[in-house]
């Protein structure tokens, strides 16, 4: 199997839509950017079994949270509660960031976090 | 027992002296800092049972490698050892911080994780 | 008195609640962190006496304008006036940076001091 | 020609009207920025021929979309269409950043990029 | 032809050897780095023809100074030149990152550029 | 008098021979940057008497730590001397960035620091 073809597995599995999604939205600037996506980041990353899942979205929310890029910190939020961390343990990760990335980046993530578990309660 | 004392039990676990090599070496100029990373970063943050220490360590190594701050990656890829993490696993963190913090991060990261690894091998 | 106990007299004289507004929003998820900010940030950093509050305020506005960490930047020129800085003193570290943080940085820093100072002028 | 003058007849002509924009919204809080812009910025860099504007705008972007600083990036966004970059030369640059920034960076650039295009075509 | 096979051609032409170094340096640790780097960075970014090589290597050189990142800024400035910039063109593109990722960036950069550039004239 | 002319009064008060230095290494590539730089980081932001000397060191130090831009941290940490602030005062402006930029960043900062303190005891 490809990397394309494993990446589009656990695309299709942990992020239903989103090849097509990224085709339909930057598909007339970035012909190759949806296939791109889901072969670099999917098929060479995620699902590589060298980390489970769970720990590939603790170290992903780490650094996301330490560099304070929050549209993309709350889309794997969402995924990490698909791979089975808790509330407590994704807020755990986002309040370490506090010792790398600053405090208020750490409470930005947070913030995000918030956004993200309120719209769980809400669907 | 105080988040002091928490952090001290820790700290001379997974890095023994540190609070009085902290001390010796910075406690001139800023006589509060080392018993204060002790309080701060492992009596708050390490020793807190949300996350085993095992996935501490790799959302600090993800922060750094995506931050590029390589003399305490290096101490926390020698702490993440001790707690467990092959060499293959840290290297999928940081290899993964290419998607993040993009692909000069990562290399220079996994330089780093060179590094320590052969420190490893001579020791 | 304890770091602490002298960070709380300090926050609750330049951001009174503080702990309390902390510990409503995120102590479901992290709860020490109310009681972790008040003792890192406030007890061990700002009413450490090395450095007046007013030079304290100056470095916390550098660094957050450099960084573009726009909520607490705001948070801290908020404090900064509490602290007697004048709104051409927060202007001037906030352009400074410039030359550090680069043009772009600077100018979404003074857009965020606009914003608190029209909030002052409103109140 | 000052760089002053030179950087005034540049900014007048890919920005028309900057330095009074500058100079009404900050100049109460720092006289000298709008000057210090229109000399500093288009006297001293972009007025330099050593590049032709299109490649001085492709460095702006690439720099800004890998910073994470939106709102400049659209302005800058703006500056290259006028410069003669294609819609589609800028989303490569953009996207490109993906390999340096990060590729949250480059999707985040990326929006930037759609939400100017759609000013174009709505204008 | 695959993304990997028109990347290996590229990368083979500007930095020959490439992927067998980056195999035998870390392929131990993670098998499918080389590939991925000559698939994602060369065959999908580089070789793409919306932008020439040239304008590849000013956004380049943009980011990494911006970001700091000199082992790899010190690469593609080498890149740059074999992609027919001049010494003085690369020295403008970092030097107008001044405005973009402050002064210390800049010069740090040019101090790059003066190692390669004689590092050419050694050669 | 013209911003060059107060920017070079200053800089050869607190850095003896800067513009000539700068000149001597980079002019042949930039030729404009010596002049630049004297006239918008000391003309323009240095020599601004909106803010005591003292305290522009303060914001600089604070940026320059939680950046992690370590030659030129140096370098301002020599022109906070000659400013007037203590070691220990320097010392507690980049722990402080512990809070900010997080505790890797002061801890490089603090290194930074001892070298120049100890370049100061050799002299």
């Amino acid at each position: 199997m490809s990397t394309y073809e494993t990446g589009k597995a656990l695309s299709e599995q942990v992020n239903p839509g989103m090849e097509d999604a990224l085709r339909a939205r930057y598909g007339h600037l970035v012909p190759t950017l949806a296939e791109g996506v889901v072969d670099w980041a999917y098929g060479r990353h995620y699902a590589d079994e060298t980390l489970p899942l769970r720990e590939r979205y603790i170290a992903t929310i780490a650094a996301l949270t330490a560099q304070g890029t929050i549209p993309q910190l709350k889309v794997n939020i969402g995924g990490a509660r698909k791979a089975g961390l808790s509330r407590e343990e994704i807020a755990a990760v986002i309040w370490q960031m506090a010792l790398y990335g600053g405090m208020p980046a750490a409470i930005n993530g947070l913030n995000a976090a918030l956004e993200v578990f309120a719209a769980e309660d809400a669907a």
